[in-house]
């Protein structure tokens, strides 16, 4: 028998959720930034977080004064189900690496969360699957944003693109074109999730309820059949976007940059601030930087850029 | 140059639209019955109805009084646009053949609508494409039901299964898997489709639509991915069904013989008072068995029952 691993470290991925038309059940994850989470076995059954520090990339606007409560941290809170539900005989202690702008909409609750308890299980003599680590990981979304929603859990752990019906558990893995990537712009304020949850209507009219549905149907229809033209027509929302729009200025002006530059569609990532866009391959990188200079033209001075692919991988140990 | 034909028939299939989870999104086609129209070119630029039948198998009860004033018929309605939009330099006398029960829920009013255009169209000496018939065949389900979906007249006119984007004239074609047949049981009773539509409530709560949209999209993706367990888990509608349900009695009892015999989901058809169920090739006579039972037992003594592939020809000239 060989000695138990002591110390396992993960990545996750930052993720957007919502894409315009599946608010609360659809997200992907991105190739670019994510939470570390190094977790280190501790000999009571217990959580604590003895750190935690942020990317260099991040400046102090961007960083914030996460707690280190075990029950108040995305990170730690699902592992305290995990010890208790496993009924394993240790614990753990967490240090955190934040590479996702706290308040950003590119879902960095639930990546902490799930490269919490991805490390966590690597520490298992006999790790799970990922898919029954699931609902360990919503245990800090539900802490977050108040839901077990999994539109940013699902594709974080998973990776791709995900529909993960509200008020199921299952995981619908949607096939993404290749020929496609995203921009995703960080206009460098936060926007908390329970505020821009507030400003959403509580009712909708029924014609509203169809429109946005069918749209919703579409857009995974033109996932399968890779019809851009289908796609770009069917992301479009007039339910959740009007009312976060206007927490975010600047939003407006970046949307249009984006269309113009040839986006197949843009809309706020998660509960915003952050936008993301879809285009070409080709064309990602200057739909990007006109969405960043419009953003910086709304009076925004450090906004952060990203062009990636879908991130197919999902959480990892590294 | 040849002589212009003078008189053509168009078969065009009954419908289910909605299907569960797609209100005025979603519809496909059946095996099994449907309406025919023979249209004769006519020399004046005017339509008329020179005859309405019923096919055998109809007896008085689902048989009625339809319109023979142009305007008021919805195999007519469209051609008169036709005539006009096409600049045509004649007319139409149509002799309709209703095979499909009136106010059945079973897309009659489409049919109808469809046969006319199609067959219309095959007096022409340069016909138009299916596609470019869809305007017209949209004209009667608009008399029919007061508004523009395409739900019954997509799959009517094209086969298969179709997601029409309420608010869009788009026709996306969803795939659907062979293993699977349908049961559609007809109690033997009018139900009108204004009434159907009084009863919906007008507005919902922003969860049951993210619910509700979340499950068409898991349905679409189920049928590219043929993931059954999927499609059941998706096919629950807590919107409309519940609202119809008390129209239709016995219909409690239809769906749960349905999905005790097996049905992979299982709804009202349209306005209703049809009821559809999905199920496997080998269990769809007994599914169709049951459900056509328990409406007898609950009052209806003339219930017709079908079980059929999905169509996925659509409307012809026969």
């Amino acid at each position: 028998m060989t000695t138990p691993v002591k110390s396992c470290e993960a990545f996750a991925p930052a993720t957007v959720a919502n894409v315009s038309v599946g608010y609360d059940n659809l997200g992907f994850a991105l190739n670019t930034i994510g939470d570390r989470v190094r977790v280190t076995r501790t000999d009571d059954k217990e959580v604590t977080i003895s750190s935690i520090a942020y990317e260099s990339y991040l400046d102090e606007s961007n960083v914030g004064t996460l707690p280190t409560d075990p029950l108040q941290n995305t990170a730690s809170i699902g592992l305290l189900k995990f010890i208790k539900e496993q009924r394993l005989s240790f614990g753990f202690d967490l240090e955190i690496t934040k590479g996702i702008p706290i308040g950003s909409g590119l879902g960095g609750s639930a990546a902490s969360s799930v490269a919490a308890i991805v490390a966590a299980n690597g520490l298992l003599q006999n790790p799970l699957e990922k898919k029954d680590l699931l609902v360990y990981a919503l245990e800090g979304e539900a802490l977050a944003t108040g839901a077990h929603h999994a539109d940013n859990v699902g594709p974080c752990l998973f990776g791709g693109m995900t529909l993960t019906p509200a008020g199921s558990d299952s995981i619908v893995h949607i096939p993404f074109p290749k020929k496609i990537k995203v921009a995703s712009v960080f206009p460098g304020f936060r926007l908390d999730t329970k505020k821009a949850r507030s400003v959403l209507p509580t009712s909708i009219e029924l014609h509203k309820h169809t429109v946005a549905s069918g749209r919703l149907g579409a857009f995974i229809a033109s996932c399968h059949s890779e019809d851009l033209e289908l796609m770009k027509g069917s992301l479009v929302d007039d339910i959740i976007e009007p009312a976060r729009a206007p927490l975010i200025s600047g939003f407006e002006q970046v949307k249009q940059a984006a269309m113009k530059a040839g986006a197949i569609g843009c809309s706020i990532s998660g509960a915003g601030p952050s936008v993301y866009a879809f285009g070409l391959n080709a064309e990602i990188e200057p739909i990007a930087a006109q969405m960043k200079a419009a953003f910086e033209e709304s009076g925004h001075p450090q906004v952060l850029a990203w062009t990636s692919k879908v991130n197919l991988e999902g959480a990892k140990l590294i």
